[in-house]
């Protein structure tokens, strides 16, 4: 699948107790660049009333943070996100941590996941003469934060996620402290990691870890609350899962997370092989060669061709430089750019059979474009696999897939989808299959996309893409 | 008196029913760029529900704006702000015009002035629970307007202003609509005009009408809120003048306003001009040449030399490219950079006795600086001589002076100033002289920062400068 | 006068063994921006037979150096070079000072001036198989600096400048040393200055002595060339001026040069000014105030008021932050951007018969606008003053004059060119009124671009536009 | 192989008449970036006797053009170039293609290699009077060109090559026509294509054909001119390969060249599979898993574990995000900077016995830090086998190979450099078997970094390191 077709919220990292705390937060994002590219942020603090410094800008993290930036950003404790790409957007507002006063400070917040109810509460809050800087969801922690009722708490926090229903890892500052939270489902990734020096780190995936030299503690669980402050670590529990089931992200494993990434315990590179074997028992194929789409179906086809005996090859290179910035001035010469991208071994895939392993298909329309380059480079078959079961719903817990109608798979059959894509078959990974490679499997894992079963109910009015489009209108 | 010693609130410009509104509000704030040089910023709408579009960020008004963002910004309906510099901030989130999402909608809104009483409600606001992005004090107003109470009354905005005390001339976009403010007492200036299409335009100063060919209609007065929306302009007061006397600040007069503006119902050049005259009446010197100190004081210098009859010159050039942003990478060559902006025309001065001209002082630095470089020069005698009385006083209402600790005349006699800055003799003008210069004296303007009477009682814990450094503590 | 209208060639720096002579070659440059907007650039050295670095840039000082490249350049030895403006071209080629390579070693070089035999002389050398990188008249005189009979004299410079023909003020870097040349006439400035450090300094003008607070030691003569190496200066002069008779350029001290600066041993400002008062004597007005246009002719409106008794008014105000990065999108909005610079302050004109005071006018189309203005303003009557002749002839000598049927006085007569620009009375300064006002007058002064006596006969097929514009057919 | 540890000459692209030809060069430099990212260029020109503008400038190929460039260089004929990169040096003036004016119009030139007798000539035409503008070999070529006798000549290009030794692909831009040229040894590739619409198309390799839609036609062979203008393309050969034996260099397709691309009569990946299997017969090794080095290396690592049936696996992520300009403001935090390119997948090799597969290697630094990056993983052995022999020598027709002392081969034996490098062992591929997945093998390619034996015999005093880095001393 292509990065373009489905975006993602967002990756989170933050560091106590380290005089480079900022150089290291902007290390930990870029290592996590992939979970978010339109938009990159940081709040840092010297601890206890010090004030909180805030940088976030729409843009990639190397383009958003410089000497300067990181100079009026050092400190020693250290929050950061990085968001998701749109385009035609020129606001910073929605930039990530957020960063508000109320009458027990400040805090900086910093959130991957989305709030199914953030609209009604949204909603009931301006009733009551509450404003709202962003379109965001996160927006509403701070207002039940901020909540009288629940500042006369000697422990609020508890209270106010009581009022959060779906999916939210959770990076906050607050009083001096650093706090990672996890929803009780346990939706998206968050683990705990430490320096040498002693100094406490947190991080949406362990890729983040790695480029700090920090070693992993353990994930941050689903329900947990973590506090981190001078004193050391506390964790504490605040809810159960629903109904002992946790629903942490299969998708982050079939797509998004990076593969030298360890998440809801496995590595990410290791279910994705095993997610390709999976395919090839259930799907064999008659080819003479694997080969995956670049970059990130590779794994899944070391599995298929290791399960299969038949031949890995590479059938694509890609360009390294290529980045969002490109200029093609003139319209009709804009598809040339798709190929500044990726670009077939026409010698590889000429007079062969070949076995097209993907991890999974959106909208289609890019995977189209790619069989066809195959096909005008000579391969005399085209047996496409693809590594999970056909995304047939949206997702309302932090994946940004496109509108249901425009899922290639929402009302087509399969052989439909083939006719579509032009190859001469087409199988996806089962259900079964691709749950059969998680640990835990369905009691733990969300597949929602997949199956329409939304582990934590959708209210029926929400649409998230609305609240996004049209802010004035945002909760008629 | 050098534009660096004293930061002035901001700049408003608004355009109602333009298909250029956009281009046309960066040209107003372009001409009121003298106003705030920290940053720019604009809001444009569609008008009914359309979303409001913002761009503001830190920067001049041609460094924020591009082609791009002006593309996106394209509207007929925009409001705009430019906003006074600080040092070592790298955040845009005080830059105007704030936007805030409430339960009536969205609203923009941007604020040139101070309120003095912001601090007090803000803390009553954080107690019932409400969150605060900036540390700006126009914040409030959002709040005000948000509160349930206002919105259920067939008019809020009355409502809404009767809880402000301070200088406020405010522009909102407000359900599709432009709503110019301005308080009681006007402390600040803000005028309607027309372009030749039918077009509404509002700017603080006039000479942001002339940048883009709009005709004057006439000042939006104090007390009043014009309210343009496609069914024309409507006007209605809200409050009467307090005890019927205006306070508008004669500071504007003195120093702040361009020359070609006419505020308060005159011409800043032509008042400044009488201040020289009446100075030379007041303050007579012998001397062969009357300069004036670049570029504010000009104006005054003139009226002097005619009333005087002494023979005006000029006593130094300026560079017109300085900038912000020259680079002076080693400490000790930083003293340079001040040669940067002024060099003293040797030739006119060397041998004279030179009667030099300034519109104020503040700090006393940096005309200590410049009386030293004319005496180096080989100037024989300077007779120093000021066009306002000696500034004792902070203002409260939208000027930011330095700390009064800092302020030149804060302790010091004239002959101590007279001593301090190194001349021959030192006269400022009386405030009677300065006052007889206005249209309206003492009962339409306020001199608090030379009086230190207050015109708006200033509450007893306020302070400005705590609220802007100090967010944590602001209201301890 | 408007900058646009005329575009002055060069200004030149150099340091000689100050340890931040990059830093302050970048300042010396600053102060003389006005001589040349279109480029920047400098070369610097450790000496001996260190390397040369260069830096050279399309763009403003202040744009094309920043702390990094500051920093590569940084070298006790330092010359650099301001280029005027050109529009639509995206080439750094052209900009100085050009650096080549030769058997003699490295050669750097800054030209202030035109040399009138450079396409003949380049047209031989072509034939003779030499290559040119740039279209610039500089780049003759590194091939005449390397020709193997030049270089195998003891003292090739004399032999190598006995060739050229024009003007040329030069700072060169060769073999560790900074030398200084100005050409037999002298047609543009150049002086000499040293720091209290004892390292010396070489500039165009005087005024970017004082900003690096260097002590004028004197000029450079008709003639001479400087030689300073770490043994300290040498004189010596390769030529007598032509007939006697010096060609210094008049209009550096019309136009060009900065107020502050000395040149050709008189201060610009006290020429302007004297040739304000004999513009008053030669041409009285009757008239209520006497203005000048922004901003070069204050200094003779100063005279012109002195010596009528007149009163002395501002008549206008300019944008101090007005630059060339404006974003005009929209092009029916492009008029509006002229306002950006200059604002009538109509108050002062209105119903007043107002003598305007120029310097000096070339295209008239930008004085036509100004007039058009007072008028619109509600002057009455207009009686403009030009203080020098008309402009009716090209110059070749490093003045960039637009093409002579541009000109408006190219075959206008003074009545006609009054009737453009639409005015009840114009006069210029005569010649004579002009001369008597400069030290040596007739015999020390071109005033060719006024007279049409050329001191340097010009080659008659020679076109420097041609030269710049059609790259290939240059010399055909 | 790191990219970093060795950098290439550069890729050159050409189009002639096509109204986009700017646009194409772009992506056609772009899709080159791997042969050079210090510098990119483009000459573009309208043909006939048009001027040719050029833009050309330090920087990435989306970094240097950018719409407003590409308006600027909007002409139907374009030859473009990017050039490898270099730290410290602020200067574009090496930039190429080189744009020179002579007697017979302007020639523009772009040159892929390294002449080895360009010092000698340079040294000639200096004694000569000649003057260089870069320290780059390329420009002795225009001078040569220049020459009277030659320019005297009906066909003067033959005589000019003829004075050339070493190696050069180049493209010029000469009197309006598009000329392609290659060496007699034929060291690097260059070919044909063309557009559908008639357009010719010269690129280094087919992959930046494959970008802009063109159809491959042929290689410009050894010895050969290709001449495009408006009658179409017209080929002469200037001299034969000396001794029958053609020197195309090995090393392409060992490292350099891209996989998709075809060059020397065969495509990259198929010869690097082709290396790998040659590697799995003459070093076989008992390991677990097969893994790659990223990223050039993996196409040999597929030949290897085919051939050996051992199962390839992915040991190492990418980030795809990692460029040049990553901000590492504390010198002691620089190691994690090498960490954001480069991440291990710790579950894949983590008690594995892994066989890794390197294209070369070369300083073998950084192949030291991956391998002991594996054992840390947990990796129990590492058999490191390297697809090509040991880099004994240096280059000298266009790859920049560090100086020979620093190649980690220089004087140590095979067991010397894995215990340097701290693997279990280590085997290089033999000459002999490199050469035989070669079309033509020995007798049409140039090893010389393995060998020693250089085809084209290397003058005693040369040494490209001094040309580049001590201008003023190059000849001495």
């Amino acid at each position: 699948m292509s990065g373009a077709e489905v975006k993602h919220s967002c990756g989170l990292f933050g560091v106590f107790g380290h005089p480079s705390a900022a150089v290291l937060t902007q290390l930990g994002l870029f290592a996590q660049q992939h979970r978010g590219q339109e938009s990159a942020g940081m709040c840092t603090t010297a601890g206890g009333d010090a004030p909180v410094q805030r940088h976030a800008r729409v843009g990639l993290v190397n383009e958003v943070f410089n000497k300067r930036t990181l100079e009026e950003l050092a400190n020693p404790i250290a929050i950061g996100h990085v968001r998701y790409s749109t385009t035609g957007s020129c606001t910073d507002t929605n930039a990530q941590p957020l960063l508000f006063n109320y009458a027990g400070g400040q805090v900086a917040i910093a959130h991957n996941g989305n709030l199914i109810n953030a609209a009604r509460l949204r909603r009931d809050y301006e009733q009551h003469g509450h404003i709202f800087l962003t379109t965001s969801d996160t927006e509403i922690i701070t207002h039940l934060l901020a909540k009288p009722s629940h500042m006369a708490k000697a422990n609020p926090l508890p209270h106010v996620l009581s009022h959060l229903q779906g999916a939210y890892s959770l990076v906050l500052l607050l009083n001096g402290k650093m706090i990672a939270i996890r929803d009780p489902g346990g939706f998206r990734p968050l683990c705990l990691g430490r320096l040498d020096t002693g100094a406490w780190v947190v991080a949406s995936e362990t890729c983040a870890l790695d480029i700090v030299d920090a070693e992993y503690v353990r994930d941050v669980l689903p329900g947990e609350i973590v506090t981190i402050d001078d004193s050391g670590m506390k964790s504490e529990f605040f809810a159960e899962p629903p109904g002992g089931r946790a629903s942490q992200c299969v998708f982050e494993h079939v797509y998004f997370a990076d593969p030298a990434s360890n998440i809801f315990g496995q590595n990410v590179h290791i279910v994705r092989t095993q997610m390709g074997r999976q395919l090839a028992r259930e799907a064999p194929a008659e080819g003479d060669i694997v080969i995956s789409v670049p970059n990130c179906a590779r794994c899944a086809a070391i599995g298929y061709s290791h399960e299969s005996g038949i031949t890995l090859e590479r059938g694509f290179t890609t360009n390294h430089y290529a980045g969002r910035s490109f200029i093609m001035p003139e319209q009709h010469m804009r598809d040339m750019a798709v190929k500044i991208k990726l670009n077939v071994i026409k010698e590889v895939v000429r007079g062969q059979r070949v076995i097209v392993v993907e991890d999974s298909v959106v909208r289609g329309t890019t995977t189209r474009g790619k069989m066809g380059a195959l096909r005008d480079a000579g391969a005399t078959e085209i047996h496409l696999r693809v590594a999970s079961p056909p995304i047939r719903h949206g997702c309302y817990y932090g994946i940004d897939f496109p509108d249901r109608k425009k899922l290639v798979a929402h009302t087509r059959s399969v052989d439909d989808i083939r006719d579509y894509l032009e190859v001469d078959s087409l199988s996806y990974l089962s259900l079964e299959g691709m749950l059969s490679c998680v640990k835990g499997g369905a009691d733990h894992f969300c597949a929602a996309c997949f199956t329409g079963e939304y582990p934590v109910p959708i209210e029926d009015t929400f649409s998230k893409f609305e609240m996004e489009r049209h802010q004035v209108k945002m909760f008629d």
